[in-house]
């Protein structure tokens, strides 16, 4: 099973110019979905991560299985006024303006070691604030799982020599 | 494990009055997470679903990796402008105004056995939307599975005879 058989490409979306990787028939592919998660556990087994940091809504997609399979927990990363507790907050760019991501203050500790998962690597600028997130509470970042990894945006300088595994690369 | 223990209550979140049930402990811990997801795995598997559906963002968290463990694919119910291609839409209505879900017209067919998943049953509204969407593709819902029900809401009602699976009532 060709795993890049299951991403759709959406010429002009969202805006003129840009091509859209819509990864809706791997999701709906019951195999092709088991799959992509398969291999992302295999990949990520040996860092031996004790807790998953993910940004919603698509990273969660991945993130749950990979830490229900992994049996660690699951830390979300939100947008502001998501989550109920005290949070860490951080900025950071986007193409236009800026955005935040939160994160709960209690949710990781300096023991922990960080698996950072979400569908898609583009800019890196979602990646670069769950890094300062987890930094925030001291705990250890020990690598970072994609599915589609845009090369052309060049997101991965943002991890330095973080472990990467990405299972597609457009 | 008392999958209770791991849901905290905030009072007065979101806004003074409302009592919100924090679902981040349980994320957060591996072994309860995973025994959750076992729970609706063992509890849903007689129905035979084809595929699951479910909202973002919290909904995916247990969607994603049910859809894992049965083999089958997950269909994503997103807010307006999410999804890149053709969608069906359906409002429903909020405590105040309203909103809206998408579903990707091409996602479910006649012949799927639909599970619809969530975290949280309340008020069912957004339970009621994704009945009709995958009503709209003309595909059965089998049933619906959610970690958490607020009893006193009765969104129940929603389903009518539909097999329900509910982990925690509160």
């Amino acid at each position: 099973m060709i795993l890049q058989d299951f991403i759709r490409t959406v010429p002009d979306t969202p805006k003129p110019g840009i091509l859209f990787y819509d990864i809706s028939p791997l999701l709906g592919n019951g195999q092709a979905f088991a799959q992509a998660v398969r291999q992302m556990y295999e990949a990520v087994l040996p860092l031996a991560p004790t807790k998953i940091l993910a940004p919603e809504a698509r990273g969660f997609l991945f993130a749950a299985p990979l830490a229900c399979q992994l049996g660690i927990g699951l830390v979300p990363v939100r947008k502001p006024g998501k989550l109920p507790c005290a949070c860490h907050t951080v900025a950071y760019d986007l193409e236009y303006g800026s955005n935040s991501l939160c994160m709960h203050t209690d949710a990781l500790s300096p023991d922990d070691r960080v698996l950072v998962v979400d569908d898609v690597l583009a800019t890196g600028g979602t990646l670069k604030a769950m890094l300062q997130l987890a930094g925030l509470c001291g705990a250890s970042v020990v690598g970072s799982c994609f599915l589609l990894e845009l090369d052309a945006l060049g997101g991965r300088a943002v991890l330095g020599d973080l472990p990467l595994t990405v299972l597609l690369h457009v």
